[in-house]
C-alpha cells in the first residue's frame, strides 16, 4: 500500500488520513455488524478528487469505498477486503434549487435535513425521509426510502440523475434534467441502490414537490396490530393519497413514552398525514378514521400546528434509539422486508408469533402503506448467542417475506448482510446477470467489494462479532473490537 | 440459416414462418424508417417458447428481435442484421388481477386497450396511455409514457417486476411483487427502455391505481403556444395535480376539427384533465382556469359525461393521423424531446420559429407538464429532400433540447433514430458504460443489434429510404420498397 499511501498524501495533504481512530470511524456503519477498518480515508471536496482517488486505487488494485454519514445498518462501510474509504461529507454544498423546475442539485455529502434547511422559504420539499440525517448520497446508493413513500415514493422515484464516478476513474452524467426521458440505459435507477459497488455517486439531482397548503398528523390507537395495518391498507386501497401511515406495536409506543415523554395508549397505534389543500386534509382524514374505527380504532388524536406535528414525527422518528434505550448498551438487529400490501397484516402477525417464542426483547414498526416493516431485537453485543437467536429470527422473517412474494430489504439495502439472501429473492439467474452487469462495470472488483451481489466474503460474514477476516492482498487482520456504541442511531 | 430454420420448423411447426408478406410485417413500425425483415418469424405462446427460440438463436449466433404490436416509431424492430422476430402478440392472457394490491400481472402481448377492458368493474385502472394500442411488453421495452404521466408517471414508474429471457436463455423475474424494495441492482428498470437489446420480456406485473371518484376534462383555447405552454408550467408548478394536460398548436386543432368533426377555436389550445373527489376536481379545474385567463386563455369548455371524455381523448389521441391526414399519402417523422419544464416555452418557440422557414408542413402536440413535445413533419416518402429537411429540423430540434438540458427522447425511445444523438446526451463514458452493460448480458450482440447502444450499423441507417443494409453475415440484403400505409398509426 505504501505507493498509494505517498501518491494520496501528496495529493490530499492533511485530508487523506490513516489515523487508527479516523479509520476506525469509517469502517462501521449504525449497525450490529462488526467493524472492519480501511487502510486509509481521503476527505474528498470535488468530483475530480474522487475521480482521481479512483483512478490511483485502480492502478494499484486496490478498494475503494464511499462514506456518507455512516448511518447505513446492514453493513455497507466495512472495508471487508481493505483499501480506501471516500469521504464526500465535505461536498456539501447545495449547487441549485430551481422552484420553476421542482428540482435541486446537490453534492453528494449534503444531508437531507442540509436539504430541508435550505429549502425554507422556497415553498418547497424534499420528500425522502429515512429518519437519520444521511447524506443525500448515500440515501441514493443505499435506495432508501421512509415515512414519505406511500405518497412520494422512494430515492429511486425522486433521483432525476446523478453524476458518479465509476471503476475506470471515469465521470459519467447518467441522465439530462428532463423529468422523463427514454434514451439509453436507465444508468440512474442502475447506480440508484449499486451502494458503491458500480460507482461512488458524487452528485445529485433530486425532484422537489409544493409545500402543501395543508398538512394533518393523527394518531390512531387499534386493538391489535391486524386492525392498524388494515387501516392503513383499506385507505391506500380506495385511493386515499395518505402522505405517511406508520405502524408502533406496543413495545415500541411503550418505548416512545419513556423517550419522548409521550403518554400515548401502549397498543399497536397508527400514525399518519395528510397532505393537500384545507378542503383535502379534512375529507382524508374523515374516511381514514372512518375505516380506522370499523376496525375498532379509537378517535383520531390529531396534530395540526407545525410544532406538534414536528414533535410527533421527531418521536416516531426516535423510535429505533427509544427501543434500544429499553435495554440499556443493547445494539439493534433489524430486519427490513417489504410484502404485497394485502399479505402485510398475515406476515406481521405471523412475524409476531414467531417472536413470542423470543428470548430477547424486541418490537415493531412500519411504513404499512409500503407493505414495510421492521422488527428490532435489542442484543447484548457480547453475546454472541443472542445475535445467533436474533439472525435465525430474521432469517425466517426473510424467508416468509419472500414466500408472500416480498423482498429482503425495503430500504436498508443489502450491505453484507442480505448477500445470503439475494439468491433466494432473485433466482439464480437474476444474480447472475447482477454479477454480470458489476464485472462489466468493475472488472478489477475494487468498488465496495464483498456488498450486494459481490460474493459473500466469508461464510457468516457480518453475523459474528470480533471475527478474523482476510483483507485484500490475503495478509490476516485482526479485526478491532466494537467500540462502545456512540449516540444512539436514528432511522426508521 | 437452413439448421435454425429446420429446428425452429419442428418447434413450432406453423408458429414459425419465413412467408415475405409476414416478414415483411414484422420488420416494420410505424415510422418513417425503412422496412427491413428478420429471416423469420416465431409466434411464441409462452415464456419458455421464447427461452427456446433465444437458446436456439444463440447456438447459431443469430439475431433475436422481440415484436409487440409494430407501433414503435424510432425503427426498433428493423431486422439490421437479419435475424429472428419473436412475435409476443399471442401472449395476451392476463394472468392476474389483484385488487388488494393494486396491481396485475400480464404476458407482454396484452395490449394497453386489453387491459383497459379487463379492469372494467374492478374500480381500478392502468394509466400509461401512450395512444397507440401498443403492447404493454413493448410499452415496458420502449420506456413508453403518454398523455398522463404528469400525473401517474411513465412505465418505468409503473412497472413492478418483469419476467424476462436473456441472452443466454435464461429466464429472470428481476423483482418480487413488493411495492418497494432496495435488494440488488435495479434490473427492472436496467430492462424497461432496453428495447430488446437485454433481453426479451414475456410478463410483467404493473401498478394499477383507483379509478377516481370524479374526472373531468376541460379544453381551452390560448393566443399563442407560449401562454399555452405556461398554463400548464404554472399549474404544475403549484402543485395542482394535473392528470393530463396537452398541447396542439393551431396545425393540429385545425387537422383534429377535421378528422374527429369538432369545431374548435385554431388557436393553441390545452386540453386538461382533473381526477380526484368531486370537490378536488372542481377546486383544481378553477385554479387552473384562473390560471389560464391571467394568460389570455379562454373560458374553460368542459367535457364532464363519460362519453364526451372519452370522444375529447380519442380526438387528442387521433391527432397524429389527423395532421398526417392533412396531406394525403405523407409519412410522419416526428420529434420527441423533452425538456426541463421552465425552458419548454422558450424550446417550442424556437422550434417553431426554426419551422417557420420549412417547406414541408408540420404541426406540433405536446404532453406539455412533462416538458415533452413532438414536431410532426408530414413528408412525401418518396423525395430524399423531404426527408432530408425534415431530418435536419429534428437534428436542430434535439440539439436545442440538450443543449437546454433536455433529452433526445422523452417517450419514443432509440432505436436506430436516435443512436447518434446518445453521446452528445450521456457523453463517452455514460456510452461507454451503457456498452458495457450490453456486452455483459449479450456478449454475442444478438439481442436487437443495431439498437440503443449498439454501434449504428451504418452511417446514416434509418435516415434514408430503399438503402442497402449488410445484414448478419456480411451478405448484401436489397431492403425492399415501403409498403402503401397501413390503417392511420395512432400515437402521442
Amino acid at each position: 500500500m505504501t505507493p498509494l499511501h505517498d501518491e494520496l498524501r501528496d495529493r490530499f495533504g492533511d485530508r487523506y488520513s490513516t489515523a487508527a481512530a479516523v479509520r476506525d470511524h469509517h469502517g462501521k456503519d449504525d449497525s450490529h455488524h462488526p467493524a472492519i477498518p480501511p487502510d486509509g480515508v481521503i476527505f474528498a471536496e470535488s468530483t475530480e478528487e474522487v475521480a482521481f482517488s479512483v483512478r490511483a486505487c485502480a492502478r494499484h488494485g486496490t478498494p475503494v469505498i464511499p462514506f456518507g454519514a455512516g448511518t447505513s445498518i446492514e453493513g455497507h462501510v466495512q472495508a471487508v477486503r481493505g483499501g480506501i474509504s471516500i469521504d464526500l461529507g465535505a461536498m456539501n454544498r447545495v449547487l441549485a434549487v430551481r422552484a420553476d423546475d421542482l428540482d435541486a442539485t446537490v453534492e453528494a455529502g449534503v444531508t437531507r435535513q442540509q436539504l430541508d434547511r435550505e429549502l425554507r422559504g422556497t415553498g418547497l420539499f424534499f420528500p425522502v425521509d429515512p429518519g437519520a440525517d444521511a447524506t443525500l448520497g448515500g440515501m441514493a446508493a443505499t435506495g432508501a426510502s421512509g415515512t414519505t413513500t406511500v405518497r412520494y415514493g422512494t430515492m429511486r422515484d425522486n433521483v432525476v440523475s446523478l453524476t458518479a464516478v465509476l471503476a475506470n476513474g471515469e465521470v459519467v452524467r447518467t441522465a439530462s434534467r428532463a423529468r422523463k426521458s427514454s434514451a439509453g440505459y436507465d444508468l440512474t435507477r442502475l447506480l440508484v441502490g449499486s451502494e458503491g459497488t458500480l460507482g461512488v455517486i458524487t452528485e445529485l439531482t433530486v425532484r422537489l414537490h409544493p409545500v402543501p397548503e395543508a398538512m394533518a398528523a393523527a394518531v390512531c390507537a387499534f386493538p391489535g396490530l391486524a386492525e392498524a395495518v388494515r387501516s392503513v391498507v383499506e385507505s391506500v386501497q380506495l385511493g386515499i393519497p395518505v402522505a405517511r401511515a406508520e405502524l408502533l406495536d406496543a413495545t415500541a409506543m411503550h418505548a416512545v413514552n419513556l423517550y419522548s415523554g409521550f403518554s400515548y395508549a401502549e397498543t399497536p397505534t397508527v400514525f399518519f398525514e395528510f397532505h393537500g389543500s384545507e378542503d383535502e386534509v379534512r375529507a382524508h382524514g374523515a374516511v381514514v378514521e372512518e375505516i380506522s374505527r370499523g376496525l375498532g380504532g379509537a378517535a383520531f388524536e390529531y396534530a395540526r400546528r407545525q410544532d406538534e406535528r414536528a414533535r410527533l414525527w421527531k418521536a416516531r422518528h426516535d423510535a429505533y434509539p427509544a427501543i434500544l434505550a429499553l435495554r440499556p448498551g443493547c445494539h439493534g438487529l433489524t430486519s427490513d422486508v417489504c410484502v404485497p400490501v394485502s399479505r402485510l397484516a398475515e406476515c406481521i402477525e405471523e412475524t409476531r408469533d414467531d417472536m413470542e417464542r423470543a428470548t430477547i426483547p424486541w418490537g415493531i414498526v412500519g411504513h404499512v402503506g409500503d407493505g414495510n416493516f421492521h422488527a428490532v431485537f435489542m442484543i447484548d453485543p457480547d453475546d454472541e448467542a443472542e445475535l445467533a437467536e436474533a439472525e435465525a429470527f430474521n432469517e425466517r422473517i426473510v424467508r416468509r417475506a419472500i414466500a408472500m412474494e416480498g423482498t429482503c430489504t425495503g430500504e436498508h439495502g443489502i450491505g453484507m448482510g442480505k448477500i445470503r439472501f439475494l439468491e433466494e429473492e432473485f433466482g439464480a439467474s437474476g444474480v447472475a446477470a447482477m454479477r454480470a452487469v458489476k464485472a462489466a462495470l468493475d472488472p478489477q472488483g475494487i468498488m465496495n467489494p464483498g456488498k450486494v451481489a459481490g460474493v459473500e466474503p466469508e461464510k457468516g460474514l457480518g453475523t459474528k462479532l470480533h471475527e478474523r477476516f482476510k483483507p485484500y492482498g490475503g495478509v490476516e487482520l485482526e479485526i478491532p473490537p466494537r467500540e462502545p456504541m456512540r449516540d444512539p442511531p436514528t432511522f426508521d
